[in-house]
């Protein structure tokens, strides 16, 4: 089958490989009814090491369950399916919790030991936690957005809740990416009163207004954090949505939170320590976040999306086919293009 | 009067001092029954520049009104107090969240603009939001059990709720000294099932398990973090209660905190950045905590002060007289007291 592999830094190729199938019995086979490239897939874009080995990319689909293990019991073929970008097996102590980015049997597509979606077919490990079936949709619209429960809405959402969003607060998102949007959803779902993008992209911040964003800050650093302080009051936000991951954006997000709040971290972190100790401390600042177990959301956002009250497919601008992942990467790159979906 | 004056590192002498009095409509002047050396004081006595101005010490004290300023509404003369750490005003938007540390026109005690509780009587300002009235008692375990909240109960206790303690839970305390052990006695209160007490010196070991500790480490370093892996089935404990401030006391709570599970730091940080943070995003760990706002707490606490439920005032091992504080100083910096109690 086809598939996307990476090779190194703006090295993305589609290239033949061998058909995925069942290798554990509680495997499933998964054919990509649609995948996505994800902001994350953006780091290695930059910094893949080209002596790493090459990988499969991708871990965000909807697809249609082909074959199954001997052991998997509450998927079948044929079934259609969420498959979020971790596996997990739905019952260890941390699955039970809700933290199934922690499964003790869990792991992560797009890596050298679990190929990744952005390719016809995905074998899907501990496929009975991991996927989450649905009713099939033929309408494009509701796709987006069952493939966003996969990663970025539910990212955006366990960012809103890690930086404990709650009625009639005062939010902060750092970062206009897919996450970053969906996590303006997630705010406002959440009852905030008051929602900041901070960004300067004219048509994600319209689509940003779109999802609840009320107010729109365009500086960066010092300006940046004095804007948000002007806008709440002197004092900044109850929560933070800190979805970039750059040590620029930790540091934006430290210096614009309120004393007694919260800074929900989902950007994959490309900083060793969290700054501002002396000052997070004195100010009973709270850090939390990390990979988010979207699959523990789904049942909470899949309804929403169901009944038309949130539509985070609407950070797709763009799909490709396989063959044009290789430009969805360099336009995601250049910011050309918010989410690229792909339709193998 | 008599007062604490700390000069620069291990100079510590008791002086006469000019009487205090009302300066601010606001501000109680409170005859002290009975005042403590903090652990936080041992950090000035060990690194207090002899080139900054010199400290009337002391932020923990029980006492008795003996003036008011004309803008007093809800403290009279004659009333026995509690007076927390922090001064607040009780009624701005963060004292009446509960974040009494963070209120806009509060402070602290013990430094050059807001003299020290280690002295014969203390300016107090924003009285009416900062002390709190209690029936007073005779018996010596109760006062000594009313000061600590003050601060380190309330500081335990805080340690507790923001590392987000709860029923059936397994927790580590970092730090036997007395807030760590107000910690012990408050992750019993809210519930845990295991209480892990790090420390190695044994009446304080002791006195742990009196306040509900199950588990000691007295290992360090590499070797207490495999233990507490080993009496935790692997994974470490939902909740780290940090009450050091070091960056040894940091690092070592960053490495025994279970996925999913939250540092609640007290300990005044003597470092500057949160160490692992790569880690604490993998494994979706919270770090929170800072001043704790003991106003606030005392409503919680008291009564099971006063029902004998908990009896925090066990932490005082010594009691002396204003003359005797620097040797009080001497001893808890050498460990051979736990926490001085101060008679002034």
């Amino acid at each position: 089958m086809k598939a996307t592999v990476m090779y190194g830094a703006g090295d993305v190729r589609i290239e033949n490989v061998a058909d995925p199938g069942i290798v554990d019995p509680t495997d499933a086979l998964v054919r990509v009814t649609r995948a996505c490239i994800c902001g994350s897939d953006l780091w290695p874009y930059k910094d893949l090491d080209p002596n790493d080995p090459p990988r499969v990319m991708g871990h965000e689909a909807i697809g249609v369950v082909e074959d199954v293990g001997s052991a998997v019991t509450t998927v079948k073929r044929g079934d259609f399916v969420i498959m979020p970008f971790a596996f997990s097996d739905g019952t260890c102590e941390f699955c039970a919790e809700g933290l199934n980015t922690s499964c003790i049997h869990g792991g992560f597509f797009g890596n050298p030991e679990v190929a990744g979606a952005q390719a016809e077919a995905v074998r899907v490990p501990q496929a009975d936690g991991t996927l989450y079936t649905v009713a099939r949709s033929e309408d494009a619209a509701v796709l987006g957005s069952l493939l966003t429960l996969s990663d970025v809405m539910g990212t955006g959402y366990h960012a809103a809740l890690m930086a404990a969003v709650d009625e009639g607060e005062r939010v902060a998102v750092v970062g206009d990416g897919a996450v970053g949007l969906c996590g303006v959803i997630a705010a406002n779902l959440l009852g905030a009163e008051q929602i900041i993008i901070m960004g300067r992209h004219a048509g994600r911040i319209e689509l940003a207004k779109d999802f609840g964003a009320t107010d729109v800050v365009s500086e960066r650093g010092d300006e940046a954090i004095e804007r948000v302080r002007e806008l709440t009051g002197g004092y900044g936000v109850h929560a933070v949505l800190e979805c970039v991951g750059s040590d620029q954006a930790m540091d934006t997000s430290m210096r614009i939170v309120r004393p007694g709040g919260a800074v929900g971290r989902v950007g994959v972190p490309h900083y060793s320590a969290i700054p501002e100790a002396g000052n997070m401390f004195r100010h009973n600042v709270t850090v939390s976040g990390g990979p988010a177990p979207v699959r523990a959301y789904i049942d909470d956002l899949l309804p929403l999306i169901l009944e038309g009250e949130i539509e985070p497919g609407r950070v797709f601008d763009r799909t490709v086919g396989l063959e044009e992942v290789p430009e969805g990467y360099r336009a995601m790159n250049d910011r050309e293009a918010l989410k690229v979906m792909i339709a193998p």
